[in-house]
C-alpha cells in the first residue's frame, strides 16, 4: 500500500522574506504545518475542526522537527508542497514535506508529532495516545 | 489624574523585516498587541493570564485599530513603544500606543478594544462588557 | 469607470489563530498586504517582482492604516477578501479590502500607501511620487 | 577553549500561541533566528546590521535545522534561551540553542548555517565561504 500525498501550490508572499529577499525559513515551517492540516483533511474527508471534534483530537504538536534548505526561494515564486505520513509509529507519526521550486527539491521536511486526546475533565492536560486505526487507514491508497 | 504609561525598548529583528529592508508592517501591529499585555500587567501587578483568571476576562479583543507610519525602521534599531489607556468608554477602551525611533515620533496606534468576560457554559461566546471599575482605577496615576 | 476589483479565497490556518480560537489580528493585516499584491498583480498583467522591475518602483509602503473587525474569524474558515484601490490621490492611494465571512462583512482595512521609486544611486532611499498614470489606469474598468 | 554562550529571557507572547494555548512552534524558530543574531552581536561586539557591513557578510542562512519539543511552553512564560556555536566546520557551523522553562530543557534546536559573503558585482549571488577566522576566534572564550 502506498501513501497518500497532497500536493498543494504556495506563493511566496512579499512579508514571508528576509532583507536579504529570500524566505524567512519560520515562514516555512508554517507552511508545511499548514501543509500537514491539508493533508489531514484530505485524509478524512472533513473540515479541519470538525476532525478535532469527530476523532476527540486536541491536536497533533510537534515533538521533533527537521528541515533541510536545499535552494532559497523570493518574493513571487509559486512552489509546491508535498505532503504525507512516512511512518505511523507506535506513539508518534513522521509527517514529510517536499517543497520544489519548479523541478528541484528547494527544501524538505520531516515532522514527528504526536495525537493528543482532548480531555474535557483537563483541558491543559496534553496526553498523546496512538493514532486511531481508523485515521490511520485513511492515509493509504 | 493622568494616564498610567508604560514604555519599553524593542528591537527590531531580522525576521521582523521585509525585502526592502524595513519592518513588514503587520510585525508593528504584534507589538503593539504585546504592548497592551504588557501596560495591563503593569497596571495589575499580575502576570497576564492571571490577569484572565482573576478577572474572570477571556481576553480583550480588537474591534478597530488605526495605524500612522510615520519613519520606517530597519533591523538592529532598537525602538521604545510608549502605550496608555487613552479612554474608557462604556463598552470599549483605546489603548495609545507610540514608538518612538531616538526622539521622532515613528509609528502611532490607536487600538479600540473590548473587555470580554470569561463564559464557563459557552466558552465560544464572545460577550463585551464594560471593564471592570477596579481594573480602570488601576491605569489611573 | 469603476474600480477593478480582486477577490480571493483565504483560508484561516491554525497558526493564524490564538489562544481565544480567533485570528490574530495582525495576521489579518498580513493577508491584507498580500491582496494588495494580489490586486496589483491582476491590474498590471505581470507577476508582482516584475512590476518592481518594470515601474522601477521599490514598493508601495503603508503612511496609514485603519481596520475595522466586525465578526471574528476561526481556524478552518473560508473567507473571501475583496480589494479594489478606493481613490489615487496626488501622492499616495488608498487600498479597500473587504473580508466576507460567507455574507457577513467581517473585517474592513484601508491601507494608504505611497508609490516609491527604485533609486539606483541609493538604494535605501524613499522617496515617495505620484502612481505612475500607466499604472493607474489599469486600475479602471 | 570553551564556546562563547549568551543567554536571555523571553517572554511568550499572545500571538505566539496557538489555539491549544501552547507555543504556535514556527515562533521557536524565529526566536532562535534572533538569539543567533544577539550571540554573534555579543561576540563581535557590534550592532548585527554593522556585522555584515564590516565583515562583508550578506547574511549566514540556514541549510539544515533540528529541534526536539520537550515540554510546551504557553502565553505568559518567562524562558531562557542559552546559545553557543557548537562547531565551526570547513563551510558551516552549527548553532545549538537550548531553551529552558524554569530548570527543565523545554526545546533544544541545533541550527547548521553557512556565510555568505556580499558579493557587489551581483546582490542575488549566495555564494558561501568559510566563516573568517577572525570572526570564528570571538566565539572562543
Amino acid at each position: 500500500m502506498a501513501a497518500l500525498t497532497n500536493t498543494r501550490r504556495v506563493r511566496i508572499e512579499w512579508g514571508d522574506c528576509d532583507p536579504m529577499g529570500i524566505v524567512f525559513y519560520p515562514c516555512y515551517l508554517a507552511m508545511f504545518d499548514d501543509s500537514t492540516h491539508y493533508l489531514f483533511e484530505r485524509a478524512l474527508g472533513i473540515a479541519k475542526p470538525k476532525i478535532m471534534q469527530v476523532y476527540e483530537c486536541a491536536g497533533f504538536p510537534l515533538v521533533d522537527v527537521r528541515v533541510r534548505f536545499i535552494v532559497p526561494s523570493r518574493f513571487g515564486d509559486d512552489v509546491d508542497i508535498e505532503s504525507k505520513v512516512g511512518e505511523f509509529r507506535r506513539s508518534s507519526f513522521v509527517v514529510e514535506h517536499r517543497l520544489h521550486k519548479g523541478d528541484a527539491l528547494a527544501v524538505e521536511c520531516f515532522e514527528t508529532r504526536v495525537w493528543i486526546r482532548r480531555n474535557p475533565d483537563d483541558p491543559a492536560a496534553m496526553r498523546s495516545q496512538p493514532v486511531p486505526r481508523e485515521v490511520r487507514e485513511r492515509f493509504e491508497i
